[in-house]
């Protein structure tokens, strides 16, 4: 398996770029890869390129796009709002939803929340890990955490939100999610403490809500969110199609005529 | 939250029982708990216990049944095979199987595993601890790691067998498990480097297997699993049942007519 990293910079055949130190180190000393080796980067807008190492330097190595290997795909329009959860859960979290395919990830603070401090930088490391590791083109956006009351207030109103509700208030998740319909959402789970009485009342009454129980046991916050992003996928998202590029190359029209 | 406990002895209203030196540690020094101080105990067959502590001692306590709070619930015919992967990721997995409801977990050695001992110990401790702080009233058995092939060799014919075909090579789960229909069922997902095609192909000929597949995107292992046993609860499963033991307590016909 080639390498695969996420840069930041546009991808274009010809258009060199250059690593930083962090990237380099990984090529250099943890792949042992050198001038001629192959590194397939992607940056969530141009696909993913086939790129050649030309020189490596302590601190920076200088890439060359050959061609592009994967037109870049547009994921289903879901967002995951969470309660922030204890460190390595939170992490687990990160992963899974890039995995699954989420698009924006917005920590949320609630009544009953009690981990307050939110590391985004290093949630989206762990992000951009995820993607480099499962062959996704892109990097969620990890939102600044903030109160679950103003990012409600501020609400747009043509994105459904998927309350988790494990109090089971709402229809089986399943069911929810095929009477709602498919469009734009997002998912919003609670913190070990579940949401309060009054919040879960309030969540219900928005006009942009859709409540789901999911199921008749007690799950973690980083379950109920994995469980729900799957129900979403398979339901509304993209999980009638298949894993093509496992079979196929798809390269770029302009890289189509290179041997 | 009341402390909740598993034990292997059978609850029955005055039968006393005597926790060991771990648990009499968890209760005294880090609950803080001590005599008249109520704790739950469950054992996967007697429903849950209001139990009182009569006596702590350093390395034991004594705890007596008070009323039964919880009848013993059923749970789905549900096994998880899963190819063992490294130990952080397959002790996450265990609690999230304990979570989702599996009843038995078995470690299969498939063609491309590379983690090749499992401590089945160590996964059974995580299996209880993650039903005592989810409210199930069991906990998973955790069969002993066996070759992929002696395990199908002597495969009971009437448990269907859900494949997790990382290349997209069945139907979508929802469709694929809707299709199949109720009963007993195991699921079985792969090590991180997948199936191998020779494997594939055998385990496709199998009468009991069912193909699916999870979507167009790579799923580590442990989000595959995760995925696969959230899909069948919602499907064949009993996520249309609510979490009523939130709501209501359920005492046992003997104990009803206590205050």
């Amino acid at each position: 398996m080639a390498v695969r990293l996420y840069v930041e910079e546009g991808l274009a055949e010809g258009g060199a770029l250059e690593l930083g130190p962090e990237q380099t180190h990984y090529l250099a000393h943890v792949m042992r890869l050198g001038p001629g080796d192959c590194v397939h980067l992607f940056n969530g807008r141009d696909g993913e390129w086939e790129t050649v190492i030309e020189k490596i330097l302590k601190k920076r190595a200088r890439v060359m796009p050959r061609q592009c290997r994967r037109a870049q795909e547009t994921l289903p329009d879901l967002w995951l709002l969470f309660a922030p959860i204890k460190r390595n859960r939170i992490e687990n979290l990160v992963e899974k939803a890039t995995e699954l395919g989420v698009v924006h990830l917005k920590p949320v603070i609630t009544e009953r929340t009690e981990v307050k401090r939110v590391n985004e930088k290093r949630l989206k490391a762990h992000a951009i890990e995820a993607a480099e590791q499962t062959e996704r083109l892109s990097v969620p956006e990890i939102g600044a955490a903030e109160p679950l009351e103003s990012v409600l207030a501020a609400w747009p109103a043509a994105r459904r939100l998927l309350l988790c509700d494990e109090t089971g208030g709402g229809p089986p998740i399943l069911e929810a999610l095929a009477e709602a319909g498919p469009g734009s959402w997002a998912l919003l789970t609670g913190p070990e403490g579940g949401f309060a009485p009054a919040e879960l009342d309030r969540l219900r009454r928005l006009p942009f809500i859709t409540a789901a129980s999911l199921g008749p046991r007690v799950l973690r916050a980083d379950t109920a969110a994995v469980a729900a992003m799957t129900c979403w996928q398979t339901v509304l998202g993209d999980w009638q199609r298949r894993p093509s590029f496992r079979f196929e190359e798809t390269p770029s029209p302009k890289a189509a005529g290179k041997p």
